[in-house]
C-alpha cells in the first residue's frame, strides 16, 4: 500500500508512449494472441493428445499419454526445450520409500493435515488428498525414471553437504505446524549439482517423455485454442515457421504453459504488488496459456497468488538474525522457508525490510550458497559496533532497532520467542560485535517472484468454467493451473511434485478421454 | 497467513455434506446459472439497451440511456427496488461547486494526484483522469436529481454534526499523501438522516430514472446472457414468474449487479482473506454479473480486492489511541480511512487487532454513532487503571504493549509518530487511565467487507477480454466492474461516486451503440 510515485510502469499499457517512454518503462514481451478461439476448417495433423508447453509437467503428461497408447504432439515455443524448472527437488511425502530408508516418520494423513493448515484459509482439499496419497507411488515413478535421488537424512532445511536425499524445505518446522502434524522432512533432493542441477532434472524427464515416444514440435508457438462448433476444445493453432498451422487433439489438449510472471500487464492486473520483483521464470511465461484458457470460458482462480524469494539463505546461522521493516519492528519468525519471508516483505511491509545479524549469526559471507546466486549475494546495509549504528545506518526510527533488539535478547536469553515462535534451535541473543544489516528489500535486492493463479482445474486436472463444469476436451497442469501452492508458497519442491504428478494424471486422463 | 484450523468452510463446494455440517457451515445461496451464454430463438421483448441491476449504478445507466432516446428494460432479481448502496455521500471532486462555495481548494490535477498516489502501485490511470474531469458536472447532475447536499465544511473524517455537505472521507490528510496534494475535502454529503439514509439516496436515484422513463421488471432473475452467432451480446434470459424469458438489447446490454460478498465460493477463490468477514452486501451479491461476464469471454481484473470496516468510529478521539496485533505492536497510523484499517487488519496481521485508548481518547463509548452500527458498538477487550493489565487483559506477549506504549508516549509529548506519521492534531501521549482496549479482530467484533475485483472495463465501460478488446455489446458498471478503488478502497464514497458517473457513461454509450 505504499506510494512508489506516479510513475511505476503499472498500467503502462494505458499510458501513451510518451509517458511510458518519460517513466523508463521497459517494453513489455508483446504477448501472444489467445483471445479468440477459432474453429478450424482443415487439419495440419491429427494426434490423440496435444500437450502445450515441454517443461516437467508436460513431459509428465506426454509420457503417460504415451504409456496409455496414445499419439501424442508436444508443442513448445522454445526452440530447444530449455524450459526453467526452477527447484532441483521434489516436495513428497505420505512415507515414500526414502522416507522410510531414512526413518522419517510420515502419513498420508499427516502430509495431508500439514498441508491443509499451511495452505490455509482455502487449501485444495481435493488435490491435497491427491497429493498426499499418490505422494509414495509418485516417488516410485521418478526413480523408475533415472532420477537418482541422495541418500542422506539432513536435519533442517538448506542442505549444504553432499549427497543429502531429504531435508525440510518447508514449513513443517515453524510454529504451529510442529504443533499440528509430525515434521517430516519432505524436500525429495536428486543428487544432481553444478550449475544446472534444476535443468539437468528436467532434462532427465524429458527425455523420458522422448523416451516413451515424445517428438516435442520446438519453436512451434501457440497462438489460439481451436474449438469445435459445439463447445468442445479440439485442438490449437500455432505458428511453425511462420506459417499458421492448425492441430487436432482428438481427445483431449493439455494445457502445460508455466506462470504469467513476465507478462508485466498480467502482473500490474492480478499481482500489482510484486511490480518491482524480477521474474524468476522464462520468458516465454507470459500467461499465454491463462488466457487461451481464458477465452474459452474458464475461470481463473487465485491470480493474486504469486512467490517472492527472499534470498539469503543459507547459512542457516542467518536464522538467529531479525529481520526488521521500515518502523525497524519484527514481523515474522526469520526462521521461516524462505518463500514465505518474500511473501511477507512484499505483501505485508510494502516491500521494505532488512536482516540484522551479529556477527556468529552473519556467518562467513561467502558462505552464500546455490551457484545461480553466485553473483547475487547479500548486500550490507551497515556494519558497526553497536545496534545504535545499524539503525542510524538502515535509516529505521531513532530507538526502534534498538529497543527491538533488546526485547528479543531479553527472552533469547531464556531460548524463548514470544513474538513469532522462532524454533528455540535458532533463538539466542544478538550480543557479538560486529553487528551487520543485510539489505532485503524489494528494490534493493535480488529478489525473483513467480505467479501462482491460474486456470481452475479439479483434481482430475479438468478445467473448469465459472460454473465448475469441464470445458470439454481441455486439461491444465503446472503453473497455468491454480494447484495446492496458491496462493503463496510454503513447500518448496511442491511446483515440481505437483508439475510432475498431476501432469501424469492429466495425461492418464486425456488419452482416456472421449474420442471426438 | 495464520492458520485458522482445518474446518473454515472454505472450499465448502469440494467437501462432503457431512463434513461441511461438522464445520458448522452454512449452506451458500445457490448462484443463479450464469457459465453457459445462450442463442435466443425468439425474444419475449426487445429494446436498444438493457440494465441488469437497478441499484444506483443501474439506475444512473438507465436515466442516461433513456435521455439519449433509446428503449430501455431495467431488471432487478429483487421484489422490490431493495438494493443497498452502502454510503450514503459521495467521493466528488476537482472543484465541485459546493467545494467552491466552502472554500476548499481543488482542481482535477490535484484530484487526480492524490488518487493515482493514493491506489499505487496499479491506479486505473483512463478511470481516474475521467472521474476527476467529470466530478464537478457530475455534482451539478446529482443536485439537479434532486439530491440535497449539506451545506457546511467538516475539518475532519467522520462529521457527526447535522447538516455537513463536505468533509474528509478519504485518506487525503493521511501521511504521505498530503504531501503529495493540497489535502481537499471530497466527501459530499447529502442532508439525509435516520436509519436509512442510504436508502433514501437511493431511492432518489432510482424515483430519477423512473421518472426518466424506467420501468424496472421486478422479481426478474437474469440467467445467463444471450450471445449472437457472431458473438456479440444481444439479450439476457431471466427466470420471469418461473418462466424464462428471453429479452434482447439491440445496442447495449450493461451489467449493474454489484458486487461477489455473498457467493461463498468465489470469495474462498478470490479473497479468502475475507472469510471471517460480514459480507455488508445485500443477499443478491453473488457475482453473477461477474460469472455471466466470465462465461462470455470478459476478462476479471483484480478479483483479489476487498474493503473490511474497522467499525470504531466515531468519535474523533479515538484516532488518539494505538491499534495494536498480536504482538502488541503497531501497524499502522491510526487515523488512517477505516477502510484502510480493516484492510491492514485482515490482509497484514491476520485479522488480530486491539485499539488501546486512555480515558480521553475512549470518549463516550454511547458516542458510537452511525445508527445502522447501534447495536454493533464498542466491545471491550480490557479496562483496567495499567497498560501492564491491559496487555495481559488481550493477551499479547509480556513487555510488549508496555514498551509499545511507552514508546509512543516518548515521542508523542513531542507531538511526533516517527513510526507512521499519525496526523499530529491526533497525537497525545496515552497516560490518563483507566485504560481501555476495544477488540478489533475480525472474529470479534462486526466487521463488514465487501469486494472490489471484476470485470475489466474501459473508461468507456465496455467489457473487456484478456486481450483487452470490447466485448460487443456488453457494459459494466459499479462494483461488477473493476474501477478506480480497487483492490483497496481509501475515498470512501467513491462506488457511489464511480457507480453513478460510470453507470451515465455507459447509458450514453450504450445507447449510442451501433444497432445489431
Amino acid at each position: 500500500m505504499a506510494n512508489k510515485g506516479e510513475m511505476n510502469g503499472a498500467r503502462r499499457r494505458l499510458l501513451g508512449a510518451g509517458v511510458a517512454a518519460l517513466a523508463g518503462v521497459i517494453a513489455a514481451p508483446r504477448p501472444a494472441r489467445a483471445g479468440h478461439p477459432a474453429h478450424a476448417r482443415r487439419w495440419d495433423g491429427e494426434f490423440d493428445v496435444i500437450v502445450v508447453g515441454f517443461g516437467v509437467s508436460g513431459a509428465a503428461a506426454a509420457y503417460e499419454a504415451l504409456k496409455a497408447g496414445a499419439t501424442v504432439l508436444v508443442l513448445d515455443r522454445g526452440s530447444a526445450a530449455a524450459n526453467e524448472s526452477h527447484g532441483g527437488y521434489f516436495y513428497l511425502g505420505g512415507g515414500t520409500a526414502l522416507q522410510r530408508a531414512l526413518k522419517v516418520e510420515d502419513t498420508p494423513e499427516n502430509m495431508y493435515k500439514f498441508l491443509i493448515a499451511a495452505y490455509q484459509p482455502a487449501p485444495a482439499e481435493d488435490k491435497i488428498r491427491v497429493y498426499s496419497e499418490r505422494s509414495p507411488e509418485h516417488y516410485e515413478w521418478l526413480v523408475k525414471l533415472g532420477i537418482p535421488f541422495g541418500e542422506r537424512l539432513f536435519d533442517d532445511a538448506w542442505p549444504t553437504a553432499a549427497g543429502v536425499g531429504l531435508y525440510f524445505s518447508g514449513e513443517e518446522q515453524s510454529w504451529p505446524y510442529r504443533e499440528i502434524a509430525v515434521p517430516a522432512q519432505r524436500g525429495h533432493m536428486p543428487s544432481l549439482t553444478g550449475l544446472v542441477a534444476g535443468k539437468r532434472l528436467q532434462q532427465l524427464l524429458l527425455d523420458a517423455a522422448r523416451e516413451a515416444g515424445a517428438t516435442p514440435l520446438l519453436a512451434a508457438d501457440a497462438q489460439t485454442l481451436a474449438m469445435s462448433t459445439d463447445g468442445r476444445v479440439e485442438g490449437v493453432l500455432a505458428l511453425v515457421d511462420g506459417k499458421t498451422r492448425a492441430f487436432r487433439a482428438h481427445r483431449g489438449l493439455i494445457l502445460a504453459t508455466g506462470g504469467f510472471a513476465n507478462n508485466r500487464d498480467m502482473v500490474a492486473i492480478h499481482t500489482p504488488q510484486f511490480l518491482d520483483n524480477t521474474p524468476i521464470d522464462v520468458g516465454s511465461n507470459d500467461g499465454w496459456g491463462h488466457r487461451a484458457g481464458e477465452a474459452v470460458g474458464a475461470a481463473l482462480e487465485r491470480m493474486d497468488g504469486a512467490v517472492a524469494y527472499f534470498n539469503l539463505y543459507p547459512p542457516l546461522s542467518r536464522k538467529q538474525g531479525l529481520l526488521v521493516n521500515a518502523q525497524g519492528q519484527r514481523f515474522i519468525h526469520e526462521d521461516a522457508y524462505y518463500g514465505k519471508l518474500g511473501y511477507a516483505i512484499v505483501r505485508t511491509q510494502g516491500g521494505v525490510a532488512h536482516l540484522v545479524l551479529d556477527a556468529p549469526a552473519l556467518g562467513d559471507l561467502n558462505e552464500m550458497a546455490g551457484p545461480r546466486r553466485a553473483n547475487r549475494g547479500p548486500v550490507i546495509a551497515a556494519q558497526a559496533p553497536t545496534i545504535a549504528e545499524i539503525e542510524r545506518g538502515i535509516g529505521v526510527p531513532e530507538q526502534t532497532l534498538q529497543r527491538t533488539v533488546e526485547f528479543y535478547n531479553h527472552f533469547a536469553a531464556k531460548g524463548e520467542d514470544p513474538l513469532f515462535h522462532k524454533n528455540p534451535k535458532h533463538v539466542r541473543p544478538l550480543t557479538q560485535p560486529p553487528f551487520t544489516a543485510l539489505k532485503a528489500s524489494v528494490k534493493d535486492v535480488y529478489f525473483p517472484f513467480f505467479t501462482m493463479g491460474g486456470l481452475r482445474t479439479n483434481a482430475r486436472t479438468e478445467v473448469l468454467d465459472s460454473e465448475d463444469k469441464p470445458i470439454a476436451g481441455l486439461f491444465a497442469v503446472g503453473r497455468v493451473a491454480a494447484g495446492i501452492s496458491t496462493p503463496y508458497y510454503v513447500t518448496s519442491g511442491s511446483s515440481m511434485g505437483e508439475g510432475t504428478l498431476f501432469g501424469r494424471i492429466a495425461g492418464v486422463n486425456a488419452a482416456a478421454n472421449g474420442r471426438v
